[in-house]
């Protein structure tokens, strides 16, 4: 096994203690909420995480695309929510894993698809599990918890007789932008309420809604009650990131995921450290900077302890260089052309999307090699 | 084959046609110069697209990370320039690929990573070719066509029997921020003007520099003259983009590269349409705004002809999620639930990372895969 001195950069490192510690506070502020704990797997797309993730859980997982499906599926996870909303074109796909044994459930927030998954339940004799998605905040998809559409859409579900209304689904994705505890913990107070009247309705017009599913990980790391929810959809807890740290959704020793980087040259007629790690290894999410505009795209740590190098970040990248201005040319010989750093991200889902790998860090032994689900 | 009709999304599409004449166009204008066309494959990351970059070429190519470079070669192009900055930890790797037969060189803008260079050719008896990296503008890398580092590094590399200095290699990256054809022809004679200096250096100081490699994409599209350069390295020319089109370094029937997406929902409460292409599937890369902000993520066009859908562009996204403004509620008839659209990327290298591979488009049949090395 390759050394944090011999790996090759950029790599993705992810401390094993601090993934660890975050599942296990995760499962007991779920249990402590007494809800279950559905991990959204769109971040780590690892299925030695997801068995982590997962262990001692009720095992249900939410993914984002249907390689994602295949592949956890194919790796044990049978009870799957994919949880952006179904198109008919991607029916034939959902068919296909069913019939290998898949409890692959949709959403959907429109009368459109929902007459479409109806129409292919019947005509292909196979039976489709559909949650209707609620739009609690976050201004993407759902409809209103308070809306017509939400009992029509039901009711075309429920109507067929090879379509299970399975319940409700919402992601306060507003939650991100926040930027305290308290501003979190009144978002989870807008989620659960949205979603739980969505859910009453649902109840009140005799509809079935077994699963009434929410949670971002903000809202489900700070929630104080989650009374009529069924389930929680964190996906970023396993790592947390700066940016999570910038709203206080997590504390700086949470942060598992960083970008391994090595010092390839100094400028020193413009002032800065040039790292082998820009645009493709560090993304270009820029999420921190709502809160701190410092960070950029990343702050720069020793590559031993992850303590931060202060006043250290990446202030541009291009495609393979991320460029660190120093004020103080000591950095010059702290960190020599061919140092290692560790770095950051603002946003771990995007970042780790580049690589086919996590190197599984263990104090500074690399332990393990954990493979990725990449594309569609 | 899939159709655009029946592919799944979201796809990366690469319009044939488009990508010759982009090819045609560059290959007259270099003939024309009398300069040799080295392309740098960090863009395309793809052996198909390097046989129609190179054809009738000197058959040298440029990449950006090592994995590059192994599938290059495997895939026969020997002629290699890893065009980052080298430290000794990767020597290991260049030295196999050498030892393989890849006529491999590499650049360098400092003494350290020079004399590590020099102390690995002579400990393991094997060739190394170096360029020197300067900075005709760019502020990212290199040494200053003027500075004494630059005869430093020189005489480093050229008194060691075991390595050839191969020459001198810059970036004006500083192009990528004009916004008229006629700021670009003024960055490509900065860049002509520093590299030319800086080989004229060297040479007087009595040290080899075969190579006078220049280039950026709109450097090479546009410039006038580029005597004293001996190859240019562009890289996105292949595809070209929404940022070349917004600076002025393309034609709208130049861009060759988009992403075919699905319309998945239609938020009317907040009034956008919904498209499965998010962060990922475009990328988080916002270069074409400081031209012209209205783009954002990316600009809508009609999946089958490319033409714009005025005034939609997806204006914001999460991890699998793109947000269209619509003010104009006729668009939900026109591009309902299950309806495509093609976007036009910001920044083609950036957004074609996240895919395996492209669906190439003669008219509207899909006629070929070709696969793509990502990662590193």
């Amino acid at each position: 096994m390759p050394s944090l001195n011999t790996l090759p950069t950029p790599s993705l490192l992810l401390n094993k203690a601090a993934l660890e510690r975050n599942i296990t506070t995760m499962h007991q502020h779920m249990a402590q909420l007494d809800v279950a704990l559905r991990p959204h797997l769109k971040t780590a797309k690892s299925a030695a995480i997801a068995r982590l993730a997962t262990a001692g859980q009720a095992g249900g997982v939410t993914v984002s695309t249907l390689r994602e499906a295949d592949y956890f599926f194919t790796q044990g996870f049978s009870d799957l929510i994919y949880a952006v909303g179904i198109i008919p074109a991607k029916l034939d796909t959902v068919a296909a894993l069913i019939q290998r044994g898949a409890d692959l459930k949709l959403i959907t927030d429109n009368t459109t698809a929902a007459r479409a998954v109806v129409d292919y339940a019947q005509s292909h004799n196979l039976t489709l599990k559909v949650l209707i998605e609620i739009d609690s905040g976050a201004q993407r998809a759902g409809v209103l918890p308070e809306s017509e559409d939400l009992l029509d859409i039901g009711r075309i579900l429920h109507q067929s007789p090879k379509v299970d209304l399975a319940g409700v689904l919402t992601h306060a994705g507003q939650s991100y932008r926040c930027n305290t505890p308290a501003a979190i913990r009144t978002v989870a107070q807008q989620e659960r309420a949205a979603i739980v009247q969505a859910a009453e309705r649902l109840r009140a017009a005799g509809l079935p809604c077994p699963i009434v599913s929410a949670g971002s990980t903000p809202t489900a790391a700070l929630a104080e009650d989650l009374s009529g929810i069924t389930e929680m959809r964190p996906g970023v807890f396993v790592f947390y990131d700066l940016d999570q740290l910038a709203i206080g959704a997590c504390q700086r020793e949470d942060l598992a995921l960083s970008v391994l980087a090595s010092v390839i040259g100094h400028n020193r007629h413009v002032g800065h450290l040039i790292l082998d790690a820009g645009a493709l290894a560090l993304s270009k999410d820029l999420s921190a900077q709502d809160f701190r505009p410092e960070v950029a795209y990343g702050e720069v740590c020793d590559y031993l302890t992850q303590a931060p190098l202060a006043g250290l970040y990446v202030r541009s990248v291009s495609q393979e260089h991320g460029l660190v201005p120093v004020n103080d040319p000591n950095w010059y010989d702290c960190l020599p052309v061919g140092s290692k750093v560790r770095i950051l991200p603002n946003h771990a889902c995007i970042t780790a999307a580049a690589y086919d790998s996590y190197q599984v860090l263990e104090g500074s032994t690399i332990t393990a090699q954990w493979d990725r689900v990449n594309g569609w």
